[in-house]
């Protein structure tokens, strides 16, 4: 297995994302172990803004393309890519195909054979994939993570969560460039987005690693929010006016593993609301609640001081995310986005293609988050019938055992350290 | 019509719960509109122990059996039955028709035909049936309901809501009298108690009047918490030790609605945690988010201050209680338990007795709320199948109008009325 001490990593797609993530976090790392060596975008301007961008932080200038094709031909070792939904699946076989470590930006597919061709192309290729779920890397997802590996939590039987995430003036904002959510709005009705919350759940449940998701049955409200909010706050003469929306305001989702453990996800992002992942773990002896970023320990907090009575639980997140801060957030003061977990997320995928090594969020896993978008819409289109979850590791899932996820910096991740417990 | 100025009332059922509802709520009530004239259960301690108490507060001493139908035979205009979830039914049914007007306390069914036989006894007979859902006149809940009522919440997409109250302590303490769950929790695996979480609901989706129940889907977790709290707090030689748990942890259910509302509910009552209803409705401008006691509304409250960053909306619950304070929490101070919301819920039992009239929350309602835990059960044991939700009203829905559910006291309920306002 190599190891490299620098590699070259080209970048496709340089939109929103696209563009944050290579001249900010990425050109963060050119002074550690990172060549910014390609870009890409379809659109010459955002290509040329972001090449500018990076000159002017005095890194050389990358080679420059249009065309996708032209970017896996260059000598990277591996490629970061951020274009659109409907895109990045084939952009990321193709990249396989040239051995290249792949990195792949969060989203779902539009049909499950997707999902078997990243498969397929791993396995015959051996080339490695990345998911860049960022929020595995969040702070109370982490914080979470290590109580449950002490033991705090007990055993784990249900996890909830959601991308609840108010877009209406997002989605509704572009001019000329529409924003992709809007087509996948009037066409499809499911859970187009679940990796934010299912993701960190997967490394509690271990998913693919001893435990897999089973079936998934998919619910959708009646879609009002949109056409509400472009009635209220468009012009009447807004084309945006005439549009019918397929996709329910609030998706919920709900997937049953092989060993015994639930799960309910919510796609939620055509009504007003504060944002919140609502991440949730609960376990036999004590549970963490993200909504109200509240820590309930058996033995320690009273049931009435909850919601019902004092409140105190609110907000007590912060005193157990000092408490049981995990290594990664202890060790290393993130730089760039997202309140730093795109610093982690993106370190453990270079750190994971300088040893061309098996990433912490592998293929399987990538294959497992992406198809849920699929069983979603299916489901709903069916009436909630529960989907099978097809199985991509084959069988091997109850032998495989994961990586050290959480560990891409070769930590010493033997807690509970004393000097962890502020 | 008539209209009684005062009515004679039955108790059946003393336990815990009726001996409070009897001795303390309805003794309250006495020098108002209501006469205990007969009490009931089939334990005579139980009966003697509740008559000294009315003695004891200077109330006539009421008929006392420990035989429900010699208490059926009494002259009383009305029966409150709180016994068993496995009696409660026939006992209504037999009191219906023997003309008594009927208060019946919460619970699922075992069989969906139950359902139907109080349907076809009121349709039979004539004689009415209250559902005793206090959690319908919850503070939290009628704010909520006069805020949709007001428009301020705009169209309400989803509502969702929970039965979350860790019961291990109280299910595995009774010594000889075994607790009532426990044998439910042994043999079945199902949400045996969704009335708190939806009731509140359907009034806010006008269920049974404009719209109904169409599926339920229901998904259990695994069941740990039970017998790893056995494990950690009994005796090593408790008969307790030797029991399995058929009923999961967690119980996650999904109703879809005729005019394309979604629920979700959860029973979650054998894990530690705080006390909450999560009652949550999600509106095109606005929500209540039971869990952190949050409203949020467009244009008053901005993204960022929830939980993702300054958490400033957490508890402002209060704040809107005031602004919103429904008229029945406004013109009357509840007495006695659970925080007021009993009083209310039987004294809308009581007003609506008095004129004989259909009450708030009818035998189409109770039907509705109690067939959920047999539809949960077959769906769970289907691996989540969506089940079809029957129409107990046989098409009547689509054309029936609620009563002025939360106006037994004939409040004149034209609100925005500016003395509700602080």
């Amino acid at each position: 297995m190599s190891n490299k001490e620098k590699i070259k990593v080209g970048f496709i797609g340089l939109g929103g994302r696209g563009s944050g993530v290579c001249s900010d976090t990425f050109a963060d790392m050119v002074d550690m172990d990172v060549e910014i060596a390609a870009i890409c975008d379809f659109f010459e301007e955002r290509v040329n803004t972001i090449a500018e961008k990076l000159v002017g932080k005095n890194i050389p200038k990358p080679f420059c393309t249009t065309n996708y094709k032209e970017l896996l031909e260059q000598d990277i070792d591996a490629v970061v890519i951020l274009s659109s939904w409907s895109t990045h699946i084939d952009i990321a076989i193709e990249a396989m195909e040239k051995g290249i470590y792949v990195g792949l930006e969060v989203g779902g597919v539009y049909a499950m054979n997707d999902c078997w061709r990243l498969i397929e192309a791993h396995e015959r290729t051996g080339s490695q994939l990345m998911f860049l779920e960022n929020c595995c890397y969040g702070q109370r997802e982490l914080m979470a993570l290590r109580m449950f590996r002490e033991g705090v939590f007990g055993e784990v039987v249900h996890c909830s969560g959601s991308y609840s995430h108010d877009l209406r003036s997002e989605i509704t904002d572009g001019k000329e460039k529409k924003h992709y959510r809007l087509g996948n709005y009037i066409n499809r009705n499911c859970d187009t987005y679940p990796s934010h919350d299912v993701g960190p759940m997967m490394k509690i449940l271990d998913i693919n690693n001893g435990n897999r998701f089973v079936t998934l049955s998919s619910f959708a409200s009646c879609a009002k929010g949109l056409k509400d909010y472009i009635k209220r706050h468009k012009e009447p003469d807004d084309p945006l006016q005439m549009l019918e929306f397929k996709q329910g305001d609030v998706i919920t989702t709900v997937i049953t593993c092989a060993n015994g453990e639930t799960i309910q996800l919510t796609l939620d992002t055509t009504l007003p609301r504060f944002y919140s992942r609502e991440f949730t773990v609960r376990g036999t002896k004590g549970s963490y609640f993200g909504l109200c970023d509240a820590v309930f320990l058996e033995g320690e907090h009273d049931e009435f001081e909850g919601s019902a009575k004092g409140h105190n639980l609110y907000k007590n997140g912060n005193e157990f995310a000092n408490r049981y801060c995990h290594p990664l957030w202890h060790n290393y003061t993130p730089r760039g986005g997202h309140g730093g977990m795109d610093w982690h997320v993106f370190r453990a995928f270079v750190e994971s293609a300088k040893k061309n090594a098996r990433p912490p969020i592998d293929v399987y896993d990538a294959a497992s988050i992406m198809c849920l978008t699929v069983l979603s819409e299916q489901s709903i289109a069916k009436g909630g019938a529960p989907m099978d979850v097809p199985d991509f590791t084959r069988g091997k899932w109850y032998q495989r055992k994961d990586i050290d996820f959480d560990n891409p910096y070769n930590l010493d991740r033997q807690y509970p350290l004393a000097e962890y417990v502020f």
